[in-house]
């Protein structure tokens, strides 16, 4: 594909641990890049696809999907019309069950997930890191993180060999997250809670409002409505509620271009939104964001989270 | 009890078919009377026991008590203040599974209501009685109706005798009704709703805004907000939704007198915040409403309400 | 392209009052046929649609897209395992709220749904002939209704001309419904509810569980569980209570074709799993339903529907 | 009152800091004992207070009353019964938004909760030993911990005297916890939640199901079932869902004695459940818990909470 002239774009969606070379490679080529979530293995390969990239000039975009699901996109537009207010609490959860069994395999094509060769970590790289990254879009920078995670069961059959081997990633984590903003936050991810398939919640309280968002009902926003954004002036005492906002206007972001008011987008239209995006970036319009760069600071946050597991204490996180 | 100096008011709380003569004595005696629901077996009996309480010019009232549900009590208030508007819309179900067995006996003490004779009718004296005083009372009186009713389990065994008996009364009941401001209304109840238990429901949308309530979650009041009930001016596009107001509020009807914001009032409490407004209107308040007239009026909807169910066509309501 | 030889089928999306036309001319064509819903302005034009179509014997379908969203596949499903045994209650809605602007003009390429002479009716042929398809399709036949309609905007400007024009189209319609089977139904739909964007519900209450629809969640299934489909024994006191259901597993309808459990599916996903069946069909599948003759049951339903609101009373639909 | 003979019983419901003196001249006099929560102003105390009541053998008893809300006594049923089997997470929040208004003040009778002198801590011993109380109750011991506190607003007028001060108390507060069984829990406590009433919120998350609760709408458990408790064999895979149990059946725990399905009670009522069980203990049923003891342990969770946040690590916690 490099070797190709009417190829102008690769599209990284191998496993993780092919991110560095396969981008670094296409940056070379001087292809425009489209790099799967964790950028890489660790801070420091993303530091090289960084600098490849930027070296190359090559528009490049990270698959931050959920950025773009119109009820996400909505609690920035909330947060920036200045509805929330002074943040407080942060809370998030990426929450998943289908490794509960002990006779699900790890490795092989099907769970490279499970493999921390192929996969770099269990549920921080794969769903947290995408907390994190939505996370620092609303809510400004993670300062400071205390970090658990857990292996719950212990040993699995390899998917390939059927050999049994240690199970290497953290099935679970959970961490303590202070925003440089002031706000609170805490953190959770796991592939063992009954009951969750694709739980990625996440709830922003502030001083004049607040957000809650649950990807298993992805066309909802729930807004809480306490003052005016411009004079600070609270709304009725016996009005206030918890919003249940159906994204599906014409108003709402991205819906304007989909089905009419009431009618749902499914799962992969949060990547067609992103490359609707990407090529606007492409044709003049704002340069297309989350990027590699942006990328690498979120890995260097899940780094910084697994750090602080591996040795108990709190980490600092430099802006 | 009624020949007692000492008791000042009878609370008539005795099954239906005795609700007219203990009224009438009650009022002949000069008591006071707060009477169950539905008023009477029929429009005749409720006329007559108005007659009597207005001779004797007694106080009385009538337990709907779901008026005294603090929700309830809101969505009044939020049509009084303009924020619905025009009415387009009134739905209403109140819907129970609980003599779905075809083994549920009928009559005797525990089960009365299923015993016509007794009862006067089903569900449509039980059930919808409640609904349509809530009905009429947030939507202004129901000008016609068109009914079906149905009795699902044809026999069953006396609970005192144990003798297989025809079931005379309505197990279910629906129909269609059109207000005399011209909006459009369906009505439904049932004890043969598996799954519902207590499903007292009305929503009401108009063209400023709509309500929701459901008695299986009395503390909630749904509230869809469309437009300025002063200017008519619509709020913001992107921030429509349904809010779910937790109506434990200090400012909430009735929850300045109970425990702080976010605890939830029981069942039993409608009656006392109802008990509260009567005395109220003895000590110079309001008076108390609904009382024995307003129940005349609830008895006369159901009765036209089985006429038309009997006679298979529209029946007219006079105002 | 009816004299063209590449194009085997016609899609005929084209308004009501087209299709007549359009799908003799396709069947005499020996074209296959997708057509829209409703099939025609009225059951004459549908009986003669569906003598071309048969006497020609091509494959046709009628786009009642909602039998494919993966939830109500699954109600059928449910049904079909005998975990709601004898049903007593059905009750559908289709809700929404775009035409209560009274500025909102009718006629035209993007209303043309308000003009009556294009569209054959109003809610009913449009929102009601979906909910008569999957109640029909759930519940078997309905044998007799009493209808109300009403136009709450008696004038409004064309969206082409400019002048204003009596509307003469049904702004909202509800029904009482007999079903074959002796349960009972209501119906209601509008473009006057306030709140509801695309509240196309239906719920079906029956002796050994219960059911739950509503399209504005279109990935949920609400199931209440109450007794096993082979003993008909009760579960659990302690544990009854409604499921919420996310149709997302691969054992779900359509689903093995699509994400991992959890992600959800859009409104156009609807379309194509319809499509797929009627491939599958094609190559020796079971024939694709609803074809142009469940079509014409449905056509012959709505007819009956707005024939009592013209008369007033009662009608019996013949089976 | 301790001087009374016609006095058997003290109730404690004076603030945190006078528990201690009352508790301990109670049971010097043998007087039974019900004393509100958090027991003690620290562990010291609370150990004092258990010796005590225990040297004088008398009965004694701390309102936790949530262990009494029905669905929170059936969370610990299902359990018992092994519906969720092996445990994974916990993860708890008690949210409010009562202080987020910088005008509010402090101390005093209305407000002493947020006077350190007198509450002893913020949330922690206010709300988080509520979660406390019941995850331990649920889910066994918590071995360790490690937290952070904040304290947003940093100055508030005394309620009393007007005078302006430092606020001492913790604002919010939240923690990770290792259980004993190795399930990871995430605790989270605040006034500062926007939107949050009342939001005293569990689950618990296992291999064979799940549990869910929120004390908002305080007549609801969520349960998720995957396996049979006995055979751990799944349930058909289409079936999967969360239910939404209405805990007002009169199989549910404490509603036997209440109303009829589908009526709830109130927050009042949480405290008649705890003193029938005390009741029921004194006449020879069951010694009521919690009690002091178990006050006392609660404590010291708590007191290793704030010592975590204001020592920055993991505190372990003896059994």
């Amino acid at each position: 594909m490099i070797e190709r002239d009417d190829i102008d774009l690769i599209d990284v969606c191998v496993p993780n641990h092919m991110h560095h070379d396969v981008v670094i490679a296409a940056a070379e080529a001087h292809k425009m890049i489209v790099c799967e979530k964790p950028v890489a293995m660790n801070t420091a390969e993303a530091e090289a696809m960084v600098a490849a990239a930027e070296k190359a000039g090559v528009a490049n975009m990270v698959s931050f999907n959920y950025r773009r699901v119109p009820a996400i996109s909505l609690a920035r537009q909330v947060i920036d019309e200045g509805r929330i207010g002074r943040p407080f609490h942060y809370r998030a959860t990426y929450l998943q069950d289908y490794t509960i069994g002990a006779d699900v395999p790890q490795g092989g094509m099907a769970l490279w997930r499970l493999d921390s060769r192929v996969a770099g970590s269990g549920v921080t790289g794969d769903l947290l890191a995408h907390s994190i990254d939505t996370a620092e879009w609303l809510n400004g920078p993670i300062a400071r993180v205390v970090t658990h995670t857990e292996t719950f069961v212990k040993e699995r059959k390899h998917a390939d060999t059927g050999k049994v081997e240690k199970v290497d990633i953290d099935d679970a984590c959970m961490f303590l997250a202070i925003f440089a903003n002031g706000s609170m936050g805490t953190f959770e991810s796991t592939r063992y809670a009954r009951g969750r398939k694709n739980y990625n919640t996440f709830e922003l309280n502030g001083e004049r409002g607040a957000v809650f968002f649950d990807l298993e009902d992805p066309h909802i926003l729930q807004f809480f409505r306490y003052a005016d954004p411009d004079t600070g002036k609270k709304i009725e005492d016996h009005l206030t509620g918890w919003q249940r906002i159906h994204v599906t206007n014409f108003e709402h972001p991205y819906m304007g271009a989909w089905w009419v008011p009431g009618c749902t987008i499914g799962y992969e239209h949060t990547f067609i939104n992103g490359l609707a995006d990407f090529l606007a970036g492409l044709e003049g319009g704002p340069a297309f964001q989350p990027d590699l760069r942006s990328g690498l600071r979120t890995q260097r946050v899940c780094d910084a989270v697994l750090q602080s597991a591996r040795e108990g204490k709190w980490i600092e996180i430099p802006e």
